[in-house]
């Protein structure tokens, strides 16, 4: 039982990574510059967190449709700063069917304006709002260096793009939309997050206000994994998109928007906060197999029973896979398991079979256990409950652990050169400090953490860590992927 | 209670059909030449229809997966009749990050060569077959006229890929799409397909075989609603992706390959078979809202009761949605129930409340039904079995009634010009008499029908409906969306 050759998490977070992902066969490098393929087990994940976060989506009113891929260039000129922010990252359409476009065609960095231009259309009245609209999708941004999952030149995401007659509306669903990404990180990821707005230099090109979702990964370095932007009137204004409506009044006015969105990106955060020297290890709300039933060998009374067992966690609603092929040893299979991170693995033997038992190997804190066969279905659901919590505990015990506080800006800088993490302090919130820090430290301002789902922050009196003028807020800083 | 303007579809299906997209909100025209907008009463449709064919793939083992949008051309040009069919018709990304690319990037019209080149590298050995991947994503195929679903330039669609050790298992699996294709179409969109293999001039570009599903549409022309393909080792063989393996045996073979695809032109076959004079009908299986209730007034005890059924009949996982509005007549919410094709509509007003019954509208017959509230969800759950049941049955009747069999060319142009539908007829299957056929009636061969799942073809003996020449197979010839 040979195991694979993997660079232990401990040792460099980051040549692990790299080969987790292609031995777990989540990704693979694609013939494509920036561009990865993800494997069935990756992209297993991406459907269970699509089940996941659809349903939040839908009893918000959020209803999909499709939006096309290519956006002319003038219309990614409409909202200054949103094509400053994207003009870098565009791959650009120049031919179709032949002949030159008149017009070039960005492919979609994110779909504001080609969906703002119908909005536009369809909206004349307050009757004909709430728009409430998302998409699954496709985006490209243009990268140079990139990472599996984290930095890819496409990737996947969902895309919610809603208009409002108020902005009381609209900013209870920039909130609303966020707390479904809280949802769905915390509760089927099991990965902690703070939630908070940006400072104005880090937030979205086009957006108001940017509120976001941040986690921590091991390594003590922070990732962004999910934004809910306020657009305010930015885009709906008439020199944007004009999207006019005759409000209950008589009056005219223009649409309040909001626009949020989760990729696969997140896929990474999973990859690192819950994996281990000897692989990956999934959640099992988003396993795409949550128990692997191994037999030790090919006889006929222990196959009979695990092929039964099979059957009836299946009609249970568990996601069990029988994991035996001829060609394969107990050992290659226990390790594919392992590394492949599915969270339980039932192992059957003959010695199981005459205690009328099944061994249970648990992925994530590799203990094991034996249990009755006779109530294996019950059982098996409440470790599959049980490791779910206990997974988003660990994670959270971690995420603390790398939390600190400060007002010394010596131990701020010494913080961010030892374990890093996520630093509390107070910020002046002048550009010219963020970016100093920034500059000197690696960390930036992740977020102003959030009190409550309404969005309230917490007043406080204290001097900026850099400049050391008044400041009323303690900002979230880390080095971030 | 103003109807809105609607050609009627036996006025002008061309006409009715591009209204009747519009009012129902299905989709509307974008900016974007050649493409369009799936709007949520679309979208909502292909998520039903992926609800019910992705299933259907995995129960054939098949899972799914994510690969690049782009393309590079030197792959498109590995496969000859590949690239010649395809080059007219693709996008080129020249520019990306600001510069221009070494190499020009196409957008995927089809993702068999960027697919390939990554089986390529993982099959090694018979034992890392077979590879079964699927993908759901979007695909562009620049188009210069471009009508609603049916031919965009951007559209919607899965794209399943196998490679296997053997020919005998990749047809088996050639067949099984096909089958899941027609499950979805005939069950589930209630559309009667006819199976069978596309002639040489009217396969895929780079296949062996191509198989089909056809259906008939209402004015007498066929729509391609799927189609299935034997690839044979065209792509995998050395000069192309050299997808090698070693066989059982120990000698090198290459992969034996499959792709099949649905897409959402498939919904436009949906709108155009089942259709009225009144707006879309929607089967209730893929209906979005199976059930509208709509109360007549505004009165207390009215929207109560319509809330109580709401309720239950959602937790009998039944689509159902309350159509009310202080702002809109009982007139408008009927005709947008109506015009949206729900399959039922649930009426209630002070007289159903009195009578404790509730009025049930069916709209594929335009039938009504008073009801028992007492019972009322079983007798729901029961109605549209019937429903989907009945319009499969009414569509089967349509096709049957337009489909002949001739002998006779002067028939045959005869019937091209008049009632059209799908013609039997004897042909040497010589591609000159198939262009010549073509030329003269706009009539091609849509398919030999199989006579049964694994493809068997019956064999007569005739003469060719145009050369006169002998004939061994009766093809099935229409003219084509």
């Amino acid at each position: 039982m040979a195991k694979r050759q993997l660079t232990p998490k401990s040792e460099d977070m980051s040549k692990w990574y790299t080969q987790v992902i292609q031995q777990a066969k989540l990704a693979d490098y694609s013939p494509v510059k920036g561009c990865m393929v993800i494997r069935p087990n990756g992209y297993g994940i991406w459907e269970n967190i699509h089940d996941a976060l659809d349903p939040l989506l839908k009893g918000l009113g959020v209803q999909n449709a499709y939006f096309p891929l290519f956006i002319p260039m003038s219309f990614l000129n409409r909202e200054a700063d949103h094509v400053k922010g994207f003009a870098p990252e565009l791959a650009i359409v120049t031919h179709g069917g032949g002949e030159e476009l008149e017009e070039k065609l960005a492919v979609r960095p994110t779909s504001e304006t080609i969906m703002y231009e119908m909005y536009s259309k369809w909206v004349q009245s307050y009757r004909d709002l709430p728009i409430l609209i998302n998409q699954w999708n496709n985006v490209v941004r243009w990268e140079k260096r990139t990472y599996f999952f984290l930095r890819t030149t496409e990737f996947l995401w969902q895309e919610a793009h809603t208009a409002h007659a108020t902005h009381a509306e609209s900013f209870r669903m920039v909130m609303d939309g966020l707390e479904a990404y809280r949802n769905v990180a915390e509760e089927s990821m099991a990965i902690p997050v703070i939630m908070g707005r940006k400072s104005n230099a880090e937030k979205f090109a086009g957006a108001a206000v940017t509120t976001t979702i941040e986690a921590m990964m091991p390594d003590g370095k922070a990732l962004q994994a999910g934004t809910s932007h306020d657009l305010g009137q930015n885009f709906s204004k008439k020199e944007a998109f004009n999207i006019a409506f005759q409000n209950k009044e008589g009056k005219m006015d223009y649409a309040w928007q909001v626009s949020y969105g989760f990729s696969t990106r997140t896929i990474g955060a999973l990859i690192m906060v819950h994996g281990d020297d000897d692989g990956i290890v999934i959640p099992p709300k988003i396993a795409p197999t949550q128990v692997s039933i191994i037999p030790t060998e090919q006889d006929e009374a222990i196959m009979h029973r695990c092929n039964e067992l099979l059957v009836n966690l299946k009609k249970g609603g568990i996601r069990a896979k029988l994991l035996f092929d001829a060609e394969h040893s107990l050992g290659w299979r226990m390790n594919e398991s392992e590394i492949e991170g599915v969270p339980l693995a039932l192992v059957l033997g003959k010695k199981e079979l005459e205690a009328n038992s099944v061994t249970a190997k648990i992925r994530y804190n590799h203990s094991q256990e034996t249990i009755d066969y006779a109530t294996i279905e019950s059982q098996v659901q409440a470790m599959l409950n049980h490791i779910q919590q206990q997974m988003f505990a660990a994670a959270l015990k971690k995420q603390k652990e790398l939390t600190s506080s400060t007002e010394s800006y010596d131990e701020f800088k010494n913080i961010m050169k030892t374990k890093r993490g996520f630093l509390k302090a107070f910020w002046c919130e002048d550009e010219t400090c963020e970016k100093t820090i920034k500059d000197e430290t690696k960390a930036s301002t992740r977020c102003l953490p959030f009190i409550d789902k309404n969005g309230q922050v917490a007043e406080e009196k204290g001097t900026c860590i850099k400049c050391g003028k008044a400041a009323t807020h303690r900002w979230l800083f880390a080095q971030a992927y």
